[in-house]
């Protein structure tokens, strides 16, 4: 099997400045062709560390993959380091590069000076992949098996990680052109609302019938439920996704409405596209999720086709002023109540004129709750032309992600609700 | 100076299932006591692998940290590694863990089993460190120098980021009893709206006074601002507490209201901060942000002290009928104006009764914006008592960013025009 390791360079992830989201965007990525990350490590922007760093993944990974290390005050070390690896002579400009830069600097307003124009400079054994949205160029080395035991390939890409996700394509094309690697094909089933543990007893008879081939693995996210991804190795691509096919269908079968969507989609995408194929339109009234319902909805381009606005009332003079919630409701049942939360899902789909709405009163934490209502309590409820619909649930977390689950599980009930016609 | 390694131990990193934030966490930790983290790594759930990661870094460095890799149905191979590396030859009980492990399990209902009960064993060799909001406990090991050439420090701690910050303190306090530390303080500015290259000629006339047991670091952040972090070595607690008021003083005075608060603070809880000082509440109206602002403000435990509520009127129906704009301001103006953005300020805060308020009309992109309103345009406006203050500014990055840097720049407007009396 094609193995990789995945290297992040600077001094800003060994303080602790900034956490490293590159790698595990990578290593998805590698792991969807089949490659297998091994390793992965952080060294700091000193010569000698990474050089050692570097060496070491050589030898023990095919694919080695570092982020980081470049960009104009950086002193190009790195760079230094891979001229020496590689036995290049000298550094070469990639014009493609330079082209990009000057684009780049006069879109900003900004004078090109000799640091910007060097970052178009290169050892002259790599081939350019062209970063086309920043000025670090993604450099690629092959290391014949002479060099370090392998048939090696290494990539050294930028650092600013909307800039490595941009590049991930064309590198991972480029591992795809150099290996001979097994073909496989993916399926993901996304789940909400079953702990992993009921979810594989419920399809353990499922799972025991897979063929050889086909492998299973759990996925678990603490706010976005379980998913499950099917892989199918060793066919080719149509029979792989038939195969596929067949059994994720008879895996929806048996969890029914506990599947929400396929791929790296969540609630929130999920909420959005059923409401542009009914052209339908929603608003939130939220309390303990403070607006972070509407951020989700919104987090989407082209939200504003569908999302309407929301009413935070986190104050209840705001939920009775605002949303016409009856104060003596409050007092008789409380504020995170059945009652109350249908009645703020009702008045703000009156309110902003929506088809539908989704409401939350619940307590996050730290502070607050009682036995009967304890901490992590949710009250959520959902509207529509054709009614009301109301659910309640515990979460045992930190106010943080209390409040996620919150957002997360009310667009889930939105979701169930609607499409078995009962809002 | 006493190093450390970060290693992090599991499948699901590797597969980029799950993004690691321990290792930042703890790096941050680790570089404040003045112990420096030289190497972080990530291994697979494999025996040779744990065991050949740990020895590297027991290796290479005097403290070593592991998160991950223990947890009920992990087989416990981290704990059996430990067991052969430390040269224990017996695993025994954690009384203190295993009480824990009860009243945790007891609290959701759930029945102790065996693999529940073998979670508070642990090799004879090690201090326990007990895990007062999980089950597995911190392991703390000692391998003297002729060992690994080394007088280690290893500690093993749980996977789950909220465990893992919720020891942090106790695995600190161990470190700074075994090790002879140089004594070393900090104190954080934090300041807005000024660029790293324009931040650092401001001052650099003062850096260049600074005395050489005194040492600055830039921690930019594309959210939050440039972080300045001072820190001060080989000196008494009172000296060192002294010196850095005096230099942070300085500092301050020449930054002016760019600096909005010290250590690990935010726009948020500075805004939070200043409504609590006043007696005062606040409201938001939100186009582009969608709730992100009444979300960052509602994170904030205690925030309904002072926050009431937010309306996001993302469509103009919401603007013209929830929060009173003029929808011939709109028609002449455009949406993303400074006269409609002032009008969803002074609306939300009439229609919600708050002492002042935030707003914001912008867009977020990808799509959307015209060359006198480039994609990334924001308008905000603040309003209080005693007016109403509007500002713009032009972001240029993804939706996602754009998005959360429009909210702080709001903040910060409210911040500054808070503290200057214009509100």
């Amino acid at each position: 099997m094609t193995t990789a390791s995945i290297c992040t360079i600077g001094d800003e992830i060994l303080i602790g400045q900034i956490t490293d989201t590159n790698s595990a965007f990578l290593a998805k990525a590698l792991n969807k062709i089949g490659v297998k990350v091994i390793h992965m490590a952080s060294c700091s922007d000193s010569d000698k560390d990474i050089a050692n760093t570097l060496k070491r993944c050589l030898k023990m990974s095919d694919v080695v993959i570092t982020t980081g290390g470049l960009g104009p005050t950086k002193d190009d070390i790195t760079k230094r380091v891979l001229m020496r690896l590689s036995g290049s002579t000298r550094f070469r400009t990639s014009r493609k590069q330079l082209e990009i830069i000057k684009n780049i600097l006069t879109s900003r307003g900004i004078q090109m000076l000799d640091i910007n124009r060097m970052q178009a400079d290169v050892p002259d054994r790599c081939t350019v992949i062209p970063n086309r949205i920043g000025t670090a160029p993604i450099m690629q080395f092959h290391f014949p098996e002479e060099m370090f035991g392998r048939n090696n390939l290494l990539f050294s890409m930028p650092g600013v990680p909307f800039e490595t996700e941009f590049a991930t394509p064309d590198v991972i094309a480029s591992i795809q052109a150099h290996y001979k690697l097994d073909k496989i094909f993916h399926k993901t089933i996304c789940t909400f609302g079953i702990a992993e543990s009921v979810l594989s007893k419920q399809i353990e008879e499922w799972e025991n019938s897979l063929p050889e081939n086909l492998h299973l693995a759990y996925l678990p996210n603490p706010i976005l439920g379980v998913r499950l991804r099917l892989s199918i190795y060793g066919t080719t691509q149509k029979e792989g996704e038939e195969e596929l096919e067949k059994y994720s269908a008879s895996l929806k079968k048996i969890l029914g409405d506990a599947v929400y969507g396929e791929g790296e989609t969540n609630p929130q995408t999920v909420a959005g596209e059923l409401l542009l194929e009914r052209n339908a339109t929603i608003s939130t009234a939220e309390s303990c999720t403070g607006g972070y319902i509407a951020h989700l909805l919104t987090e989407i381009a082209g939200s504003s086709r569908y999302f309407w606005g929301s009413v935070v009332s986190y104050d209840n003079s705001v939920k009775i002023n605002t949303l016409g919630v009856n104060q003596k409701t409050i007092e008789k049942h409380g504020v995170v109540s059945k009652e109350v939360v249908a009645q703020m899902a009702e008045g703000v789909r009156k309110k902003l004129g929506t088809t539908y709405s989704i409401a939350t009163s619940g307590i996050a934490g730290p502070g607050g709750g009682t036995p009967a209502k304890p901490v992590g309590t949710l009250w959520m409820a959902v509207s529509g032309p054709k009614g009301t619909v109301t659910a309640t649930l515990v979460s045992k977390s930190t106010r943080k992600i209390n409040i996620e689950r919150f957002a997360a599980s009310a667009l889930d009930l939105f979701r169930r609700s609607l499409i078995s016609g009962k809002i």
